[in-house]
């Protein structure tokens, strides 16, 4: 078993967590928690989506956060971007890195983003190019690498092609993303290694959502497998709108409880981290989604 | 990686799950759970614990609980026994599988049972005979085996040594606890890995509690080093009363997902466990705290 002696955890709560909280967070309070976790240590924090305002309202500020944050050197703000028009925006407001996606389900695609998974990989490839024409970094996502829930089981080989062309149009991270939590351990050993022969490990990214509590296994299995980049979302915030039943990423604080006892190195603080989920979760009104942060602040009273 | 084609999964909901819960629980409520627990298909269930009703009032009726229940052929109804009184009460109602407990840790003992490690030992070596005397099949406990809450962390050749006393005075099979959920998959590899060499590992279990949000993956770690006895509690169930912010077991239908995916036999039936702890919990007047049944329950509704 070699695990990584260092991972990277991409911080996805104030974007895909948030855009699933049924409570809409004022730009103010995105921006104190994105700051809060920079100043964690997170090195990758997704901060907000280029989207249409009538279809994802939750990030209609994305102007605004974009422009408040005080950004802290050394972190990557990263800001999901759907097509050319979101990425004109993001650029105009200085956007360095962009997360662009894709599903590895046909019906998926068409029913989140009304085209084909080929239609949708054409849109990107103008953007990659658009966005190395300007030096700005491209994240590849892929949804539903574990299941979907219109078509139940994915091959794991076309999740590794969409990778490949991902990589291939100028993605520097493609991260598989078990969007319905359906995934077990052995199914993402099975997939990473599937994916690995197509691209290699170190561009690779493994994003689990806890819908049957599985999130963290998988999560151990990945970095059993040499995978060394995970997303996660700070308090378990979020969920997938499209998705029935799906409930949030995998808590970052329980991801980070985790690697800090395998030895792990991430650079990020506990105290810090839980800070920030508390912050959020004071402000949502509902306890955190993460068990590590709740019996640590419990500890504490 | 060896997983074992068959795991055998110990339901500790209505003993080590109840007793920890806040709201008391009619004793006919207990036997309609441990009646649809082993309907479910699970081979072993803690029914009871024959202990003093002054310090657990929430096991006071064990009588009526094991007088109460229809007994389905094949299925084990353990009953924990802190001593010969207890024994004794045990077998004059037909127990045929007893519990026996100790510590990894002198504090803990101390605090929990009054006796050192020791101590506690000797007693149960009587215990343990008139078992033997009486054809009772006797499990072992050991509680705080990847930490204690006053000790921090605890030797894991303590643990071996224990283990090998518990099956050298008859115990045909030890539970290794990580009783407030301090335990990362890589310590609980190193654990199994050290006990192994004094312990067969067909004679040990994995129980975990989820206080961190780490028990699936330290189930999963367990799983990939031979272990093939998980102990986990229907909904999640219960916690430990001496051991500050401690929370339930890992819950049963999130470690039978988890089994299920990785195409482990062991028998229960999904809908039918799912179905028992929303009974529990629908009394309870809380969610379940397994994410795999609230997210089927949310399917189906």
């Amino acid at each position: 078993m070699d695990f990584p002696d260092h991972v990277k955890i991409v911080e996805v709560g104030p974007r895909d967590g948030l855009q699933n909280e049924a409570v809409s967070v004022p730009t103010a309070v995105k921006i104190e928690l994105i700051e809060q976790l920079a100043q964690a240590g997170l090195p990758v924090v997704e901060a907000t989506a280029f989207v249409s305002p009538t279809w994802v309202p939750q990030m209609a500020d994305h102007v605004e956060v974009m422009m408040g944050i005080c950004r802290k050197p050394g972190v990557s703000y990263t800001a999901l971007v759907p097509n050319m028009k979101g990425f004109a925006a993001a650029l105009a407001v200085g956007v360095r890195e962009i997360a662009v996606f894709s599903s590895a389900s046909e019906t998926f695609s068409n029913k989140n983003t009304n085209c084909s998974i080929t239609e949708g990989l054409a849109r990107f490839d103008a953007v990659c190019a658009a966005a190395r024409a300007n030096g700005v970094r491209v994240r590849g996502y892929i949804s539903c690498v574990l299941g979907c829930p219109y078509e139940g089981a994915v091959p794991p080989g076309r999740v590794a092609d969409i990778a490949a062309e991902l990589l291939n149009m100028g993605c520097y991270e493609v991260s598989l993303g078990d969007t319905i939590g359906m995934g077990t351990p052995g199914k993402t050993r099975n997939l990473v290694k599937v994916v690995a022969k197509k691209v290699p490990l170190e561009n690779l990214a493994g994003h689990f959502h806890d819908t049957y509590g599985q999130a963290l296994a998988n999560a151990y299995a990945a970095l059993e497998c040499g995978i060394s980049v995970l997303d996660s979302s700070v308090a378990g915030l979020g969920g997938c709108p499209y998705a029935p039943g799906a409930s949030g990423n995998v808590a970052s604080e329980d991801l980070l409880y985790m690697l800090n006892g395998l030895g792990i190195e991430t650079g990020v603080d506990m105290d810090k981290l839980i800070a920030a989920g508390n912050f959020i979760c004071g402000f949502l009104g509902r306890p955190s989604g993460s068990k590590a942060a709740r019996a640590f602040t419990a500890k504490r009273v």
